[in-house]
């Protein structure tokens, strides 16, 4: 099968030179990172998270950009069919080919590795803004909600309840894309957004290359970017958001959960206001418990007071979030700061720079009750986005397959706590889609 | 409680001659329409079929309309509460609100009670443009759906399968209000809307007074309108579709049926186009095999091949409306009729003149194989319009609690075959909605 | 030459009940009527203002109204060739005639000849709402301009630099359509709108069909109305209107100040706030003086209150509008009165039911000092809007030519002053187009 | 006077590095050329057309980027006045503040020197599109105007009613900016897409900074650009139109029909679709009679026969577009060139790289019939291109004051045509605005 598409917006707007820049025999790289996010949002709605097998299963799939009167078309060809309804490609879909090329195309011509503190924060803001994230002169009320791809029926329609509740409220969704707790608070809210009449309601999906076959976008995501890079992603979801909710999830929940812990324990970070809530239905109830004495143990009280567990009250996780928005903007307004890009808030260069989950780097991070709290956040979220490469990104798992598990080492209490709550992920089938035994690409060192 | 409301639209433009016809104490009759319905739709959600429960448990509901300067506002006193979501109420109530002082103002200034056939088709258009339901210049691609109130879990989620279907191919819904069948394909809509980025679907409540408390408007409705009576409304159904889809459903859904059947039957509508599908997942396969019996030993063949089975399968559904679609356009334009309102279907009087369920209009009705097929089928959908008084409405149940139940009498082969389908109704739980037990209000003389 | 076109809006959705009231067989004077109003629409920028003269040329001009499966179509023979551009209607023109046909059907359903003022008022209302001329949630900020439609160059270049001002300063224009003052400030509002980006801004004419020929409105006017008469466009335009601003002008121009002045005189209007502007380049300092001497000389003091000359000062004549309409929110928000419709302003019967101009009917009207100011103000506007039937109108033009020359008896003192500015006008060129010599159609009795 | 005004669009979403660049203490450069041009624009409708004036006058101007929590601010101190309406800047004239912002920053963060052809053409499209000038979809319709600033009053009405004649039919303007040629058009298509109903009608004006604030951009230009020089600017009008008119002007006049004929006389156009019409009123006819006599005794009768001259008849012009206009989109699809950016038609660097008009470079620029002719036009542009610059530039005009007169030399054949040229635009006012005295700022020397 071969067809072509009008990419939406400005997308079609490209000049010789930049479509040179995509050709296959061209910048072999750049092409390859083209084809296969291209190939990621087009196979919307499939049932497995394993990157490897997708790009497997796709390996006559082909891309390429051509230049037409009108524009710029895409030609595909032999993609996923179920993109297509009766043979012609869904718009939300269309929409997310669009993204991707604009988003490599820019960050591309862009981004350099090597960048300060400011300039990564600048990149990132550079490539929200070019994606039309941020709107001057709309409503501030944008919630990020973090949680597993893999969770339980019951979970998942709790999620969409709050996503309803949330919506109700005219606040809109960010997500991490993908299934589960990413697509549940954004089915919800477009039934709440539908009831208030809010026809232009956002559901804004920002994710990155290495974890968007795992975790495509769900054609509801209105709104697509891709970072170049986890730590942007996650640097992107703290700086655009006015408050985050945090659903039942595994190793990349915990990861995002450390991150966002991490940075607020900054000093420089005391006076920040973002809400942080940990919800999930009654049966969620023990996750909970278990998460937050983990966060307990390791990062202590202060930690544990920058979030609040509501269980089983998707209202009043919606009601808490409208107060949490009104000191958010409150403290933005005392501090002119920008309603929709977090400037003053602090992250640190550790939170910012690329993170390769090899076995090396694995091994070398310390994990210790000598580091300041900070430091250990910042390390804890570090092992834990090496487990989610080795569970469903494809660079990971085939390092799995070459060097043998990860070997994650330090303070044995530190790894007897990681150790039972990565057991527990493992039991409640957190860590990939039911369907496939889970074999894990970690072992915890319980001695040294 | 009280509250006050803007209106939406120009129905805050009122002069204070229109306004008068609204007070309480003016035209008495006029001002208790206004105000049951309007309590009905902000009632919306609640979970009794019971129309006049409804109005006894709101006896102390008041609403009024005040002149101010910048237009109307209408002041409320002790709603239901679960109209506002924080103390605010829900847009698309509000909207539904303003959607019946448009209707009742422009039906009381019109509409007059024995006008020719021309003219009550053209008073339903009337009330059908002055509610903008017909959008010039717009595609036509609106799919009516009908089926009941109660229906199973396993029917609610297959009508929101087939709304989804139809959502992804653009087409727009329209029903009669109400939970069950007239909600599931709005929301599945909703969600084929928003990944095909269709963010002005349109989702058409039509209702009628006596029936808007028992059913009342699911506030995914975007566009309300309310007709004058049962007849005017199955009118502005047939007129407006471009296809209708039957779900499982009880009386209300067998009086829709044979509505349908008997106008298509009208030797002027032979060569008619309008796809008629009859669906519903395999557990109500037996339900239709039941319903299409039933034609085939009343109606016969010739009514039989005027609509289409489809079990299970919500995409074949989907793509049998849309080749079904070309079709009715092409007709329309061959013999020059307008897409957006069926003119040419010839509709007969017996079809137009409201039906008033008095005993004595029940008793008097002829049911009989002597008849033409459709009167009979005229005839047999007054019964079924009889039985959804004597069940929901508030009129119906007061008649049945003065004179007990309704003797329905006809040819004995007949009564059989509707006691048979009455009772199949009633032990399917598609009577009234679950968790009441159902009293029949009607008695089928199966000896004459 | 024959074309067929698709009226704009709602205007294709008609009923065959509705086409059929528009055929030249049927109700022969509605079609008349029909006919004659879109004859004038399409024939403007003509430059004849004698509508006796625009019959004749175009009595093979022919209009039919078909049914087609998009709705309506408008069937044109002959039309005036200068609304096309290259074979292609104007837009704006084509919108002009889609709202003769929404106007001509629509009074034709609801009005009715013998109507008590507050049902006049009414009227009036419901058709200027159904030509949405009232915006609700639009800021209020429309000025009526009269003046006259044959004037100087400079006067009109002025007009113009008026409605830049007003542009500027976001307010919209209304006028009574036609050449002259009723062009110029539509043109300036244009160009200061497009400097302060308003791309919706409005260019209202109001009109009636008796005058339509003669004063057709100019393309810019982008939302055409056709009151039933005069009388009724009259209190359209101040019921609608923020502020009228009085250009030089003749008989026409006349009627209008003393309409508003004799309404204003009304004890109950004491306290409205309307701001009246007469104003004009320095060339036309002269004029006003006349006119403010006739108003002081027959209506006293305090008419002469109720209006300010500002002359050859073009930006403070919409300064002085912007602090006018301040007052007149707040005035209106103080009573409770709608911002968009003046319903407060009492207008007395003998300012709306229509004046006949016949021979008798201008031979009994009263001018007298023993009359009180309103009623007197009443009177001579009935003189003024005879002659201006006589002048530009074919029923008066037919009159005259019939009847000779209206007789004008009255106070002799009042004689003389009418006399007076009737021959000013002459002079000046005010009452006809220039390029014709100008007969007058009346007599001034100066001696009883 | 000190205001803050909020940039449109989203120039308001600045990182705080991109506020840093325009910090007056910061790159002094940058701050100086935005200041610069930000004046420029305020300055719009001043009656000099003598760049160095304006800076003087407005000496203690100011201009300040602020970052506050609802985005940027700009804070202006003693801004020229007639920019405001009552305290209140004018849309207009806060888009073009915008536009300034936007594009000093876009060029300077991208924009390198020495550029290959190729890379020039992208960097002209980079700006371009970042300016939404290209609106993929839209009817591909834009007309350049070129002509003088300083032209008669009849030349303007005429400049005027081709204007009106294009905006009847659809098309945008394109213009310089500025006064006399270059508002006229701007102007009459304001009323012909009034009238057309045309609410989203474009009026570009590309500009470039040395020549802003002696034609600053008038109001109605709702798109600006500011390309970095000349010769961009040339090269962004010819790729982004559709078809060229060429009204009466002076030697910015004959410096852009001198570029647009050295292009299209390059052998690879030879095939290319571009209208180009000179025209004016027939006050005009000798004008453009001189002006064919000099192409045709310097470029010959191949260069002649590029063009096509129209006396007196806007109408036809306005035809002869739109004939052209499809011959242009022919040609673009037969070539697969896109519809909104000619990207085919081959440029040649003498035509891209900037000509510094100093004393040096003119006298260096051989005139000589040796030359091929395509190369004897770019020699003849920078020739008139260096008399603009001594006309009306700072830069050009300091240089004449300090270095005496530019002395042109060449061929004496020619030296003799230009001189008589040159003359008759002096005679007839074209080289400065009237009022004051043109003292030339060359010499022809018309022997060597």
């Amino acid at each position: 099968m071969q067809t072509q598409l009008n990419p939406v917006g400005n997308m079609n707007l490209l000049s010789p030179l930049e479509v040179a820049q995509l050709q296959e025999s061209a910048t072999c790289q750049l092409y390859h990172l083209y084809r296969n996010c291209s190939l990621a949002v087009l196979n919307s709605g499939s049932h497995t998270d394993d990157a490897e097998i997708i790009y497997q299963q796709f390996k006559d799939f082909n891309i390429k950009v051509l230049r037409r009167e009108r524009g710029v078309k895409i030609e595909l060809e032999n993609p996923p069919l179920h993109a297509f309804v009766d043979g012609k490609i869904i718009r939300g879909i269309l929409e997310h080919l669009s993204a991707v090329l604009r988003d490599i195309l820019f960050t591309n011509n862009r981004y350099c590795e090597d960048d300060s503190s400011a300039k990564i924060t600048h990149n990132t803001f550079d490539i929200i803004r070019n994606a039309n994230i941020i709107i001057p002169d709309s409503d501030p009320n944008l919630v990020t909600c973090w949680g597993g791809h893999s969770i339980s029926t019951i979970e998942y329609k709790y999620t969409k309840e709050v996503g309803y509740q949330l919506g109700l409220r005219s606040f809109n969704i960010c997500t991490g894309c993908g299934p589960g707790a990413m697509k549940g608070p954004m089915k919800g809210a477009t039934i709440g957004h539908a009831k208030q009449r809010i026809n232009n309601g956002r559901y804004i999906g920002i994710t990155e290359p290495s974890i968007i076959a795992a975790e495509p976008p769900n054609p509801i995501v209105n709104e697509l970017v891709i970072m170049p890079d986890i730590e942007k992603r996650l640097e992107a979801f703290v700086r655009v958001s006015h408050g985050i909710i945090i659903f039942p999830g595994g190793a990349g929940t915990a990861e995002e959960l450390l991150y966002i812990l991490g940075i607020m324990l900054h000093p420089k970070n005391q006076s920040q206001k973002l809400p942080i809530i940990l919800t999930g239905p009654a049966e969620s109830a023990e996750y909970f418990k278990q998460i937050d004495t983990f966060i307990g143990e390791t990062l202590g009280k202060t930690a544990q007071d920058l979030y609040q567990i509501i269980i089983d009250d998707a209202q009043l996780v919606a009601q808490t979030m409208s107060k949490g928005l009104e000191e958010v903007l409150t403290y933005r307004k005392e501090i002119s700061d920008a309603y929709h890009f977090n400037w003053s808030l602090v992250i640190e260069p550790e939170f910012q720079h690329p993170f390769k989950p090899t076995h090396e780097n694995i091994a070398n991070t310390e994990i210790s009750y000598n580091l300041d709290t900070a430091t250990l956040a910042a390390n804890l979220r570090r092992i834990f986005s090496g487990i989610v490469a080795g569970n469903v990104k494809a660079e990971g798992i085939k390092a799995i397959r070459e060097h043998g598990v990860y070997k994650i080492t330090g303070d044995i209490k530190i790894m007897k706590l990681m150790d039972n709550l990565l057991n527990s992920f493992v039991e409640q089938q957190r860590m990939k889609l039911p369907g496939s035994i889970y074999v894990p690409c970690y072992q915890v060192l319980k001695e040294k």
